[in-house]
């Protein structure tokens, strides 16, 4: 017999800005939203029957109007209210994934300009929403935070057999690009969602400073104990950090003494290091 | 308390061509292949001993010391021979992505060329070979596979509430880029890979050119069922198909008949639908 | 004083299908479509008067409605007829590039479906057309095209310094993504571009497929005047040939025979060689 | 008679990153650099001669070498340093492109940090160096600078023809992506190019948000003028400017005031509207 098994459906890439013209100064909230539910839509697949299924269209139009009404804050708030938008019998979860694009006022010699904006990429916000009827949760994170550090940064000691050519180094440029995600403790949810990304993101990338880097794996480590221990509301942080490899280039057949400090910048291949650090039991 | 929980760590993006001189003709094999290592690494992260873990650059050499003696069948075959070459103590899980890129002889009027070679892009063939204490299996399939029904597909039915404008429609393009995955029965190692993987793509697509289409749901219940029917060496396959908007442009304003079948091909926003379909107990 | 001194203006990136469903046999067109015209457009910059200013809205539009009435047969016959779209006083310059993205028909052991496609891509086919009062002409070639020579490529006897490294070598993998351009002859505007775009892809191919190439330079040099020795109907050709460098894996640190032939793709830094071939005067 | 016409041949894309670390901090300069050389390659091409044909390889060499010596201070001077490292007597054009991606030390309480840094793009800064017979050239750009008005922005007046459906407006979002590249009055190579680029910057982002815009065209003088006007070191400045359409959403179906401002942002299609603003015979 053949099954339906796991499903979901939703909308992704929903590119919502909305221009907030109260007070001095306009502001430019700039949304990448996407939405997917699970549900009862087994009649959907097996018979053809539509009359459960919410058009995904539906769903973006539904951000379109939440936004009119309903962005008045963080984007943690915002996905709150979204994942509430949904809420019909067939619906068992409700995941609502936000990226913010940061737009900042441009500066002049007289002071931020009005009406004008410059795009700034440092890695980008994001949230996850989940409301449903075994999870429900709130995520917030970073995406594509790349970061170098040029000193306090090793790798040794590591086995060898025919395979590796690698010498050990106990200095070497760790450039990596950050994908974060931290999961907020139940209850949580109330609070000033802006405030802890402020905190948070400062706490992560003080530490990615600060530390001696004895590899990727412990840099997580030591990032994400840094930031559990900084703030209890957060319950986990899962990281995922390619280590973009910057290849020190030999110099000397060229005749330069190469203490010279230059490196080829690569994307291929990468290593990719992934872990999670949670708060235990008695955390 | 804080602690460690999931992690791995691997190697990605490792492309590595070879080039096959046997025989009347060469042939080119060009392969990603991304390596990813579960298991003891827990004094890595958390005491910076790294005498455990093994390089991934170690891992790019094997994947091009192996290219060299192994690939010489399918790419399956090749992941199961690159998932044992990690079997350590500490390793408890060791996954091998690989995606083939395709190269044809370059076509002439005296036949297929010897030495020379176009690239062709029609999705990517793709496996996953997973070899674990806890689950080892093989994985096959298709990524971008981009395709277009032009007939044969309608939308209706759905609820409407007052954020639904969509109109119902019993025939417009369904247009969709196929990720799709399947997972061969257990004992099915030692196939025909290239053989299978042939066959089930062209179930695939002639089920997806075939059927009547009353949402994105019903087609991949109707493409997944026609498959897992024709190949009982699966058990399952997993497919995600965004949903590529095609919007019939509106011609009356500029004086033209609107039987005309123009459209606007859009990638943003997009709907996404994902599923399922597996072999049940008694299947 | 200031001046303003070149300028053009208009609508790129217009994503238009068309499905024509007569016949046996649905057939699917994609193109992306660029408009730009340059003439008299000064009062729009210095004074912001826009009464001669077409809008870029108005050319997407005019596209969309030729692409119904027009889009009968090749990509240059769709372009000439776009160019006399916008033949009003003000205008001097017209240009259309076209790109045309292929889709074939899905095939099924019954034959090839009558409403289902697959997307292949091996190379864009191009056009850009161009009417104006001081030139007036058709181009037509292929961008992304990308090929391989896995013999018969070579590179050796190129002047060495003290930052040279490179070792002379009689046997590389030429990879390379092809962009040319040909422009017709005046007065061979009434031709079957069709036939020709397939004829002239042909030569290429096979051109490219068959030389010794003593480096990418000299294979520029073979392949188009093999083009233009071909096809009377061309009178030059620009060709725009990265080189996407495949470094051979030494293995002999592995124990592997490096007769092997293992290489890393790469696509940073690559070799950018550009050159055209033409006629002469009394070509 | 088939001849070999315009030609040039370089590296691209190399990527050099350096690692400044005298004084109290560490300082990261992160560039791509292209190479592209003009001169008497006619053997080369027509009868496989390398003799003369500098190698690309070589030209990465020689960047990564230089990066080592004399890369101290704006790009622009490192890449006049470079202009001169292939003055051999085949030559009669270099080309130097080079981009710089900026990375910023990490901000922490205790201040920024000595050896940690993010990767902020908000546009990047690029330069062009030409020394050649012919014409030798600084200039100077900024590439993907996005920026964006939420008011002084209409586009009305236009004509209206068949095809013509956008309404005027006084009141739209202008978003844009500006490349722009000024180049500097001969002799003004012995500058601070990096107060400059500064200034220029300035300049170019103030007179973007203060002015009232009629159109993209009108932006672009007007902008240009205004850079030209404050530093007369320039002698011109051409943009490139597509125009990143936001539409507003209509949400009166949805039952909500239509005085909010919710937009669709879009990619595709684009204006794109480019110009040279240029000093005159008497500028």
């Amino acid at each position: 017999m053949i099954e339906l098994a796991e499903n979901r459906y939703g909308k992704s890439a929903i590119r919502v800005v909305k221009v907030i013209r109260e007070g001095d100064r306009h502001r430019v909230r700039d949304l990448t939203v996407s939405v997917a539910l699970e549900g009862d839509f087994e009649a959907a697949h097996t018979v053809g029957d539509n009359s459960q299924v919410i058009a995904t269209d539906t769903m973006k139009n539904t951000v379109y109007a939440f936004a009119a009404d309903r962005l008045t804050g963080s984007i943690e708030d915002f996905g709150l209210a979204l994942a509430t938008a949904f809420a019909q019998p067939q619906v068992t979860r409700t995941q609502v994934d936000i990226d913010e694009h940061q737009w900042l006022p441009i500066e002049r010699e007289e002071g931020p300009a009005r009406d004008a904006f410059v795009k700034i990429v440092a890695g980008l916000r994001t949230t996850r929403v989940v409301s449903g009827a075994l999870e429900s949760f709130v995520e917030s994170g970073v995406r594509d935070l790349t970061v170098m550090k040029t000193a306090k940064s090793a790798f040794s000691g590591f086995p060898r057999d025919r395979y590796t050519t690698l010498p050990d180094t106990d200095d070497r440029i760790l450039a990596t690009k950050i994908d974060a995600v931290w999961r907020y403790v139940e209850g949580a949810g109330s609070a000033d969602y802006d405030s802890r990304f402020e905190a948070i993101r400062g706490t992560l990338l003080a530490s990615f400073a600060e530390h001696e880097s004895p590899s990727v794996q412990a840099s997580i480590w030591i990032v994400g104990k840094a930031v559990l221990e900084a703030h209890p509301e957060i319950r986990e942080i899962r990281m995922r950090l390619p280590n973009l490899h910057h290849w020190r280039v030999d110099l000397a057949p060229f005749g330069i003494d190469d203490e010279q400090d230059v490196y080829v910048g690569t994307t291929e291949p990468h290593g990719l290091i992934e872990a999670t650090v949670r708060r235990g039991p008695a955390g």
